[in-house]
């Protein structure tokens, strides 16, 4: 497979305009230098646009993982309780990082389908320091009720943290409408930029609360707080100054086009799939209520039936269209489709166009041309 | 300051090669795929040669710091105890790390000074679980004895874990002649990649005395170790992927040149900056002895009496070359000058006649000419 030639519609690592990638061309400069320092502080102010958030702003180096990780473990020591909400593998993972530093209380839920509002109060009313809930369920496609739960937080007196690694930028996220204590991104998802870089946002609450002396060395929102916060900005341990080049750029890339239009753009995308999905007689896998919804920046879709994974997204890939499968214990039952960061309408007419030659090659199109036509027409194309 | 036209002699990030700066604009791939699997176990091989190792290798997305983190993280228990050895700012990193997770027993030594192995093999004696140094202590430009103290360790039925950040390719430097566990490099470094990557190698001896589950989530060499063991090669979270383009590329052109051939260009580079200083009448830092040698991948220097850093370090930054100063207690007191990686004999020359003007305009200059000529002679000029 040319990778040159691919196109990458998974939910992260998203495609990278040409420009961004070209941004990490240029030579490495000292990370303690003013030079870098203007690039990070250019970064901060404008994540906080991004974000919706008056909140300081910290960049790290890793995946959106060592964001997660680095909220939990600044806050929650052995005997603190952590409320983990879950209906897929992201909402897990907080369970996984709670239990590794302190006592994590777990809500959950089938993967796929709402979360019980009333679950996470009941869990809240036994106390505990923090709630961690997963905005954008990626495995799964299904938007949480981020508002809803910073509310029950609150009035719980939790710290309220929340893994918006594929939403922020791609779907509503209000960090400080909805008072998120901690709100976290990945480079690789909205902002599309390569992956490496975990965004994160900390509020007062947050930082009031955190413990005097994070659960993790690396992952440490003080230390990463503290250096920001110098003159010039800078961060605790090295970082990976090239993707620091690549974020700058895609920010300015995402000022010129707006934030909301970007939104608005991501929005129409997903409902362009969700449109030809239904054009096609495939199943959306979530399950949405009045709390939950469809994702904007990644469709999950149920496997046709009689259709292997192997076929429909190696059938695909043959044809030079990436999308993603199920994780886990959904492998083979689902497949995913991203419509984040620069991803353009003409790359959803292609993926559509390829999903309809592999279910035509294996006899599984209802109707020739119907996912294209319908995905067209809420594009206006 | 136009950083396309500055000389960057800093001792990381250091200088990257233009064919290695371009690998990173290739365009995404899933990290899941098995095109990230084979350029991953290709670099997992060739750092294998490079580290002089049979150990199992990881490639973990974040700062040095983070290999130096998970190496503590994945063997040290709240009850535990680890010996960290320090004569300058990262051995006293290990020192923190070591009490973020359990108990440290810091055997330190005067920044620049040599360690003393009567106290090591004496902290070891109330038993430990591990032991921890700085092979190359950045900070001052002194490499410890890596192999004397492995002995001790291994004597006292401790995990020997080294940070060989700056080191690493640079130096001498036998992972396995010397027994060392636990091995870490940083991409910046003599592997001459932006930073962004910490390389740590895993003896099984190591492995068999990881806690059960490391006291980091995100530096967890287990679940690394686990994942590069999939086929495809794969890392537990979404891995920086343009830094493993670059990686890759790096690495084969240091084979290209070779391993050997690296390291023994890298130490003449270093006896023509120390050539050069003390034909200019500079005194070098660090105290050496039997057992602690200069630096070949950075040397330190005294702040030249009569001079401020700002004067020295900022009058060669306004001729486009940048070098180090000192860190913390040092600042002002030392600088230092970084010739790992793909350094060249004329970015040397550029740097000493640079270093040669700045003295003379403040008339610290004892005879011109004689700094550029003694590197000269060194590199065969």
């Amino acid at each position: 497979m040319d990778i040159e030639e691919t196109l990458l519609m998974i939910p992260g690592p998203v495609k990278v305009a040409p420009r961004v990638l070209r941004a990490m061309s240029r030579p490495m400069i000292s990370h303690r230098s003013g030079d870098f320092g203007a690039i990070y502080e250019d970064c901060r102010n404008l994540l906080k646009d991004f974000f919706e958030t008056n909140n300081d702003m910290v960049v790290m180096t890793g995946s959106g993982t060592v964001g997660m990780d680095a909220a939990v473990a600044g806050l929650i020591g052995r005997e603190d309780k952590i409320v983990t909400i879950s209906n897929g593998k992201f909402g897990e993972r907080f369970t996984e990082i709670g239990e590794r530093y302190g006592k994590a209380v777990p809500v959950k839920s089938e993967w796929g389908t709402p979360i019980d509002l009333d679950k996470v109060e009941a869990a809240l009313e036994d106390g505990a320091k923090a709630v961690a809930m997963v905005h954008n369920e990626t495995s799964v496609g299904l938007i949480n009720p981020a508002n809803e739960i910073g509310k029950l937080a609150h009035k719980h007196d939790a710290v309220f943290i929340v893994d918006g690694i594929s939403s922020i930028g791609g779907n509503e996220f209000h960090t400080d409408a909805w008072d998120v204590d901690i709100a976290i991104t990945g480079s690789q998802k909205a902002l599309a930029v390569p992956p490496g870089l975990a965004v994160v946002s900390v509020s007062p609450l947050a930082e009031e609360r955190f413990q005097d002396k994070s659960a993790s060395y690396y992952a440490d929102l003080k230390a990463h707080l503290k250096s920001a916060r110098k003159s010039p900005a800078q961060t605790p341990y090295t970082p990976a100054v090239p993707l620091f080049y690549a974020l700058q750029e895609a920010l300015h890339m995402a000022k010129e086009e707006g934030f909301e239009a970007r939104k608005t753009r991501t929005a129409k995308l997903a409902e362009s799939v969700r449109a030809a999905a239904k054009a096609l007689d495939i199943e959306l896998f979530p399950q949405v209520n009045e709390y939950s919804q469809y994702s904007n920046t990644v469709t999950a879709m149920k496997m046709p039936a009689g259709i292997t994974d192997d076929k429909l997204r190696g059938g695909m890939k043959k044809q030079g269209v990436v999308v993603s499968g199920g994780q886990e214990k959904l492998k083979g039952k689902i497949f995913r489709i991203g419509t984040m960061g620069v991803c353009s309408a003409s790359d959803i007419i292609r993926t559509i166009q390829t999903l309809e030659l592999v279910l035509a090659k294996e006899g599984k199109l209802s109707s020739r041309g119907a996912g294209v036509e319908a995905a067209g027409k809420v594009l206006g194309l």
